[in-house]
C-alpha cells in the first residue's frame, strides 16, 4: 500500500494502521488520539492558538508543509510572549495521497517539534475524496504558559518606541514562489521556516518590560502587521526602506515578479516594537543569537494617527496600506 | 460578493474584512486573532484535543458541520474527565464557496457554543482554489480543565464491570448518508449531534470513583470503540443485541444500505464502563438528563483477552472486530 484511500479516515483497522505503523512512532506516542491530558504546573495566564496549513507546493526549498505548521503554532505562541508547550497536530489528507510523502512529513514534524522542545500530544486524521484537497492540508493548535507579569498590549506603544525586525524579509514567500512555479535562484532562495521560542525566550527573560508588542510578519507580510499594529494601537508607526535587511536575490525576485518584499511573507521572523531606551541593548541580544544575526532597527513610533509611513531611499515618503486582496495565496 | 474569493485568506484587507463583518461578530470577538490569552485557575491537569471536519455534505438533518465541529470538540474534552472551557476554530474555504453558507455555519457555530457554555478565543481563515477542497473545512481543537481526583483509565476496568450507553445509536451517520444519498426516511432520522459536557458534568460530579472510563463512539460506531476498549484493557467486552437502543428507522435504513448499527456514527452519545455496584444509580442520574432519555446497560466486563462479543437477539455469540477499511467516509 503506498496511497492514501478514504478508509485511512474512517475510525476503522486502516486508520488504526496508519497511525500505529507511522504516524505514532515519529511522534514517540503509544498511539494518537485525539485528546490528551497534561499536567501544567500554572495557575494563570495561558496563551491558545491555532492554524491551518494549506501551503502549495507542499515540499519548497528550506522547509515543507511539516515544519512549517510546527514552526508558524510554536512560533503564534512564542510573540504573545507565551512558552510553548503542547501542539495538536490535525491532518486532512487526500485519497490518493502518496505515503511516502506523508512520511517524510511526519519526520519533518517530529524533527521540527524536537528543535523547538515542544511535545506533540494529540492529533486527528481525515481523509477526503480524490479531487476534494490538495495532497495534505495541516492543522496546529497549541498551547504554552504566560508568565506571571508578562503583559504585551500594542496600547503599551508610545510615541518614541523604536520597531526592531530580528531577520530578513521576504524569504518565505519568494522561496514558495520560486517551488511553485519552477524558478531557480542563485543563491536559491530558502524559507526561513524555524522555530522563535528561543530568541524570544531570550529576550524577554532579560528586557519583558521594555517589549511592548511582538508579532510574526506571516500572511500579509511587514507591511501588514505594521499596520494591523498601528491601527490597534491608534500611533503612526515610520518605517526606513535603507534599513529593512532584504537580500539581493528577494529583492531581485520581486521585481522580477512584481513583488513587494514588504507584503511577502516571512515565517522565521519577528517584529518587536520596544522602549527607545533600551532597543540597541535589545538588538544586540537578538544578534547574538542564530536565528537574529540578520536583525535591525527598521522604524520608530512618530505620533497619533494609525498610519504607517515609509521613508524611501530616495527620500520620498510613502504611505503603507493593507493589500486590498490577495499577493501571494497559498503561502502557508 | 457573495462567495469566497482567494484573497479571502491572504492576510490582507479582504481577508480582514470577512473576519471583522462575518466570523468576529457572531462569536463576540473584537476581531479574530490565531492566539489568544485565556485565565486558567487551575494548577494541574488540563485536556487538550483537536478535531478536523470534513463531514459531507455539510448541511444534513439535525445538524451542519458548525454544530458538528463544536459539539465534536466539546464532547473529546467531555468524555476524558475534563470541563471544556476554551476552543479554536480554523477555516480551510474552498474558492467559490456561498458566503451565505459560510454564514449559516458561523451561526450555527455561535449558537452550539453558547449551549456548550464554552468560548471560541481564537481562529484562522485559509481559502484555497477551486477544486482543491471542499466547500469548507473545519478544525476545532479546545483546552478544558481536569478536576483533581479524576482518573479515568481502561486499567480500571475489571470483570464485573457494566456498560453504558448513553442513547440511541447510529442516528448520525444514517442522517447524513441519507441527505448524500437523497434519501428520506418517514419519521427523518436527525443526527444526535450535541453537548455531552452538561450530562456528563452530572455524573462525574456524583459518581467520579464509580466511572472507569467513557468514550464518545464517533467514527467507527460503538463497535469500533467498545473494541479499542476491549484492546486498551486487555478484557472481554460482552454486549446484549436486544438491550442496545436503536430507532426502528435507523434499523430499517441499515437493513436497505447493508450497514450495522454497531459501526455506524454517533455524534451525541458516550459510552462508560462502570462499577456493577453503581451502575443502576448512574443509568438513573442519565436517564433524567434529556440527552439520557434512552440510555441502557447494554452489557459487561466478562473476562479476560480483548475481544469484544455481541450476543444476538436469537440467542448467538458473534465477536465484535473492526471494520478493515470504512464503512461510511467523510461522516464527520
Amino acid at each position: 500500500m503506498d496511497r492514501i484511500l478514504l478508509g485511512h479516515g474512517s475510525g476503522g483497522k486502516l486508520m488504526h494502521d496508519l497511525i500505529k505503523k507511522y504516524i505514532a512512532p515519529v511522534f514517540e506516542l503509544p498511539t494518537l488520539m485525539d485528546s490528551a491530558i497534561v499536567n501544567i504546573n500554572h495557575s494563570g495566564k495561558i496563551a491558545i492558538t491555532t492554524d491551518s496549513y494549506t501551503v502549495s507546493p507542499i515540499f519548497f526549498p528550506g522547509g515543507d508543509i511539516g515544519d512549517l505548521a510546527i514552526n508558524g503554532t510554536v512560533n503564534d505562541l512564542s510573540v504573545v510572549g507565551a512558552i510553548p508547550l503542547y501542539l495538536t497536530v490535525g491532518f486532512i489528507l487526500e485519497e490518493g495521497f502518496q505515503i511516502s510523502d506523508f512520511e517524510r512529513i511526519l519526520k519533518s514534524i517530529s524533527k521540527s517539534a524536537k528543535e523547538a522542545n515542544i511535545k506533540i500530544v494529540a492529533g486527528d486524521t481525515k481523509v477526503v475524496d480524490k479531487g476534494k484537497g490538495d495532497g495534505i492540508f495541516i492543522n496546529t493548535s497549541g498551547i504554552g504558559i504566560v508568565p506571571d507579569g508578562v503583559e504585551l498590549s500594542p496600547l503599551k506603544i508610545e510615541v518614541g518606541d523604536k520597531v526592531l525586525i530580528s531577520g530578513s524579509i521576504g524569504n518565505h514567500g519568494i522561496a514558495v514562489m520560486a517551488e511553485r512555479n519552477g524558478f531557480t535562484f542563485e543563491p536559491p532562495v530558502l524559507s526561513d521556516t524555524r522555530p522563535l521560542n528561543g530568541i524570544i525566550n531570550e529576550i524577554m527573560k532579560n528586557f519583558a518590560s521594555a517589549i511592548k508588542i511582538m508579532r510574526d510578519p506571516t500572511r500579509g507580510g511587514v507591511a501588514t502587521t505594521l499596520k494591523e499594529l498601528a491601527v490597534d494601537s491608534g500611533k503612526d508607526i515610520t518605517i526606513y526602506e535603507n534599513s529593512i535587511p532584504v537580500h539581493d536575490t528577494v529583492k531581485g525576485a520581486c521585481d522580477l515578479l512584481g513583488l513587494d518584499p514588504l507584503y511577502v511573507a516571512n515565517e522565521g521572523i519577528f517584529v518587536a516594537i520596544v522602549e527607545s531606551q533600551k532597543a540597541e541593548e535589545i538588538l544586540e541580544l537578538i544578534k547574538k543569537h542564530p536565528f537574529g544575526k540578520e536583525s535591525a532597527i527598521i522604524g520608530e513610533i512618530t505620533g497619533g494617527g494609525g498610519k504607517v509611513l515609509l521613508k524611501t531611499s530616495i527620500g520620498g515618503t510613502r504611505l503603507v496600506d493593507m493589500l486590498p486582496g490577495e499577493q501571494l495565496p497559498r503561502i502557508c
